[in-house]
């Protein structure tokens, strides 16, 4: 199973591609979708239009977008969600059920503990995905949500395959 | 000139259309989209789906979106803020240049002062556009900012023609 991961912001947005056959894990792609300049919806159409492109090329089957940290700075909050807005439309888009993950259930999920900071994420991601380059810390953090998101949906698919196989 | 208004609201997001032409301005359509349930994926899609077609049936060739009120309410804000970004993304697709005016501008533009509350406003968009059936107050809000924005498009338009016609 493809899974994409999403890490989102205004300026800068990454994404993760990883594949999961069992308990094997490999990096197919990451990277980041950039936007700059005065014109919020020229922004916001130019990161869908990235984003899409991300989708079309990789194919993922499965999506996860961080669950934005809202903080005391409200016009920051804003900028943020208008972005997440456009990172969970793009694979809603494309027919995927979108995934989403508090940032603290993220970094158990690949650090093991929840208070890990950017470095250890980056360090952890490159341990569990042997020779990945990393373009940037917000790719990292993507690839993070993919591999916590592969956790959840095999954990999930586990559960009903024992389910499933329970005397009724 | 067809102008489009947006209310954004991520449960109940206002749109109106107005033709202006010279000082004249008439109703064209106003309604609301809405979007419930827990899949905020699914919702931002639904409202995607519900704009884009407000835009293909009345094809406006302007369009301006109020600019949010940023609150103490971080999740409240964060909410507001990812249904902000589909009501920018969609004009965007349609290649218009997306205008953003704040609450008290909108008002200002339609009431004459900024601190209206939304009956004054519903009751003065009526005053400019008789006989108009509003579809509730996010719709009538809706159109006060496609109003809004008629005004400062002529208000450029005009500046543009006296300084055009100016001796260099």
């Amino acid at each position: 199973m493809r899974v994409l991961g999403i890490d989102p912001g205004l300026r800068n947005m990454g994404w993760g591609v990883i594949e999961v056959a069992g308990s094997r894990i490999n990096h197919v792609a990451n990277g980041i979708c950039r936007s700059e300049g005065d014109d919020l919806a020229g922004r916001l159409l130019s990161l869908h239009g990235q984003l899409t492109a991300v989708l079309l090329q990789h194919q993922p089957e499965a999506a996860a977008v961080e669950q934005t940290f809202v903080n005391k700075d409200g016009a920051g909050t804003l900028k943020l969600g208008q972005a997440r807005g456009i990172a969970m439309l793009v694979p809603a888009q494309a027919g995927l059920v979108v995934g989403e993950y508090a940032p603290n259930a993220v970094k158990k999920a690949v650090v093991g503990v929840g208070h890990a900071d950017k470095a250890q994420i980056a360090h952890m991601v490159k341990v569990q995905l042997p020779g990945v380059q990393l373009a940037g810390p917000d790719a990292a953090d993507a690839l993070a949500i993919a591999i916590c998101h592969s956790f959840h949906v095999q954990s999930a698919g586990s559960l009903a395959a024992a389910l499933a196989k329970a005397p009724a």
